[in-house]
């Protein structure tokens, strides 16, 4: 059995990858949830258990296994559910492209628009460097979307680049942020998505003020 | 047969990570070169190829393929080389999380530690946000070399986690930095693996200068 460690679901969008996407395959695993706290402590509380200080962390319980990188868990899940990535060569190829580009890139946008699931509101300026992140980020759905026809970024099923991008459709929903037609389409799709809706109602219920 | 597209091997540490993973693994791959030029007209030139502007970007041309990111790259390749990660279940959820966590991380060691083969220098300084790069660096090298017992990060053979980390050993050859005995001894096999000699070698006898 998996247990996901978790930080709070209103704050970390690192979180809400893996958790969507063993959720939306129907996976099985336990949750568990360890909140921020101010600086340095809440490196030394998650330390406890991921060796970056940093969560998510997924610690396999059969083998006694700690993977501490959304990717790597990403990777590691994919060995036991072929779902994880796309069956089509090339659209597994292209997914782990977008889903590495997401995992090291898009900086401006992490930062100017963090995850907060009780906002809603407009930014008072889109920089060049923030439309820059977002002008790729449409190019790159647009992309999958066109190329692989089907209504997930990258063919007919919900695979793991879909849940890498999941936090940008909620932070396009937040800060008010214009996508291409056939983006908001799937930044739509996965506002409706049922684990998306549950992740948003817990954050919303969580007790915990950013400091 | 695939093709690597790579940039300037004096300064781009990403160009050298899927290239010295398909050198020392013996994978036969065609390079091609492109170098890095002034401000945007590099972004320009590596989209003719790259959809990022960045490199590395790999091409498999018998199914027209392209992999824009070296994780994905390694992971690509490792669906038809099996010896990219460790045989042993738990050797490679640990270079994998390895591996993601310098795809995504030590930013101040990037940032204050460019890769340049021709310069061996000492730093001014070395801040408290660099030594602490430094530190988990060491403690996941020392983690690996130990749990593992091999000559290599997660084992007894040269796989992806090496590769991902081979330009911090040549860093750490450039800047002086100080590791500890057990992980100095993993950065000295790096330095004398044949793949890094000839890209040291190539690197060296580039004709661009940095602008």
């Amino acid at each position: 059995m998996y247990t996901l460690w978790i930080a709070n679901k209103n704050y970390s969008s690192w979180s809400l990858r893996p958790w969507v996407l063993l959720k939306t395959l129907g996976i099985p695993f336990s949750e568990q949830l360890s909140s921020f706290e101010d600086g340095k402590s809440s490196y030394e509380k998650f330390r406890a258990f991921s060796p970056t200080g940093m969560l998510p962390c997924l610690i396999d319980g059969n083998k006694d296994i700690k993977i501490w990188d959304t990717l790597a868990i990403a990777e590691y899940i994919a060995e036991d559910y072929a779902q994880v990535w796309p069956s089509d060569k090339t659209a597994r190829a292209w997914a782990r492209s977008a889903a590495a580009e997401m995992h090291s890139g898009f900086t401006v946008l992490r930062e100017v628009c963090p995850l907060n699931c009780i906002l809603s509101t407009q930014l008072n300026e889109i920089t060049p460097e923030l439309q820059s992140n977002i002008d790729r980020i449409d190019e790159l759905w647009s992309e999958g979307l066109t190329k692989f026809g089907g209504e997930w970024l990258a063919g007919d099923q919900f695979t793991a680049v879909d849940a890498f991008y999941a936090p940008v459709a909620l932070r396009a929903q937040i800060y008010g942020l214009k996508f291409s037609a056939i983006s908001q389409k799937w930044i739509d799709r996965i506002l409706q998505l049922p684990a998306i809706i549950e992740w948003v109602e817990s954050a919303k219920k969580e007790p915990e003020i950013e400091h």
